[in-house]
């Protein structure tokens, strides 16, 4: 099955999952504008349902297919935002979702997608592992297995961000989108080339895990070992291929941006923009606090705040740090 | 000089101040909606370039005034929000703001309104001393005196925010709104009933300075000691006329919040709506964890999230505390 994906495919993504999920604003920072001698706005996917961007790609997914064959029920693998996507696309359309968790993962993230009605299943082994199991479990169930980013359908429907950035703020000169699979920055950077090629589009990549970054300098996937980073969502060992092409083709510019400047960032944008970031959505901003981004006067830069999931005693320990 | 506030000048306010304030967004919490059973909005005034709602009321009073009589420069007294507003429209405008204040007041609001170009000035004494201080420089000096909430100007540029919920959220059945001087409430209450009387307009008051509640039950403006709150913003001892009699014509329900209840409100709209909301504007929540506004299922109610400004520190020991 050859992989392709276009600005046709968000449109046909927005128009199946558009009552279903928020139509999020975008919001312009006075004080990160003045800090930072540009324009920045921020798009908060934190006012998601599940304060998190996840919503989009496995309803995208969950709706792609007919009625009859998601009838069964859905099934994915994620500890994180996306279990959360999956329970809440499942919840939302009625039918039963399957998450397979390691045994071992946070209680929080577990209970949390419990109480969106996700059953959830438990399977030893990294991330591939795991996904055979899920793919093991939908063929004998006929559940649809919803990846959390090497699909087509997932990309475009986190795509749909992009095309809602360019509807909002038409005249945007650069949009910055964390990295963890790719499937956030595909269906991105497709959706605004897709719409206006000049758009600068920018990764950023954890400093522990900055595989694409890698890959890039290798020309083709490349793999590094499981490296522990705060921005769990973006924690990426093996590479798509998939992903690795939409990100060379579309992606101007990959940024690596450390653990410690997350944390600056959660503040930062705590402080002056008065939301909760989770470290996974902050880098973003790192981008710029670390001064790698470039900008000039009067730029008008758009951040994707992708999500707010971040227990409040871990948002103290952040907080109390400076 | 007789008090009056229409609609109109609302209306009329609006078309001042719009092109220098941020038209916030009403945003839907799925999770608060669930949880207390009806539909919750809120209306995010964290937005606002200062993080406040108090830039509105601040630059319609200073717009209401020709440039000429502005040239000089405007002056308040305040420690809070209002410092920053007048702060900021004295900068949008190109003229002085000079913000009168107590010499023992909190460091961080000082620096925040200088960092906005405000010029301190320091006085003893509570709000009144201060605000006759403030008079006195003003006929000396030209300035225009912006008084935090008793004038019609501010009352009605703050009152803009009732219009935009009003557009956004055309059914909306309850609008929530905190009370400190009352010039807020004043303003949204205006604006909400000269629209849509039947829409229910609550105020909430910090129990420990229930001015309003206590002047109500008395059928006329009626004092208190000056009683610590979390609270600080909404924090008053003496009611003025001009609220109490808009208030007793506009508002539907007066409802009074603890300050533990603030701070649960504090951590629950950062658990589930990711904005850090300052005590004082997560009173409004508070009316329902103490179960003390009733609502219908599908009743949909509106929060006024007034503005974020705490400081990171204070925000993590609320965290901490559950």
């Amino acid at each position: 099955m050859s992989f392709s994906l276009t600005l046709q495919d968000i449109k046909e993504a927005r128009a199946r999952i558009e009552t279903y999920i928020v139509r999020t604003p975008i919001i312009k920072s006075y004080k990160l504008s003045e800090r930072f001698g540009c324009e920045i706005y921020i798009k908060p996917e934190i006012f998601q349902p599940i304060g998190a961007f996840k919503v989009r790609g496995a309803l995208s997914k969950a709706l792609s297919v007919s009625a009859e064959e998601r009838a069964h029920g859905l099934i994915t693998t994620s500890s994180g935002n996306h279990a959360q996507g999956v329970a809440y696309a499942g919840r939302m359309l009625g039918v039963r979702a399957v998450i397979v968790m390691q045994p071992d993962g946070p209680v929080q993230k577990r209970e949390n997608t419990e109480a969106l009605g996700g059953e959830i299943m438990f399977a030893e082994g990294d991330y591939e592992v795991r996904w055979k199991k899920v793919l093991e479990i939908a063929a004998e169930n006929g559940f649809v297995p919803i990846h959390a980013y090497d699909d087509p359908a997932v990309m475009a429907g986190q795509g749909t961000i992009g095309m809602e950035i360019l509807e909002d703020l038409s005249d945007v000169d650069t949009v910055i989108v964390p990295i963890g699979g790719g499937g956030l920055i595909s269906g991105v950077s497709t959706a605004v080339k897709g719409l206006d090629t000049s758009v600068r589009v920018v990764g950023a990549e954890p400093d522990a895990t900055a595989v694409f970054q890698k890959s890039r300098a290798n020309g083709r996937p490349t793999s590094i070992p499981v490296t522990h980073t705060i921005a769990d969502g973006l924690q990426l060992s093996v590479p798509k291929e998939n992903a690795f092409s939409v990100i060379e083709k579309n992606v101007d510019e990959l940024i690596t941006v450390r653990d410690e400047t997350m944390k600056e960032a959660v503040r930062m944008i705590a402080r002056d923009v008065k939301i909760l970031a989770e470290p996974s959505s902050a880098i973003c901003l790192g981008t710029l606090i670390e001064n790698k981004l470039k900008v000039s006067p009067g730029e008008k830069v758009c951040m994707v705040i992708t999500g707010g999931n971040w227990g409040l005693d871990k948002m103290a320990e952040i907080f109390a740090e400076k």
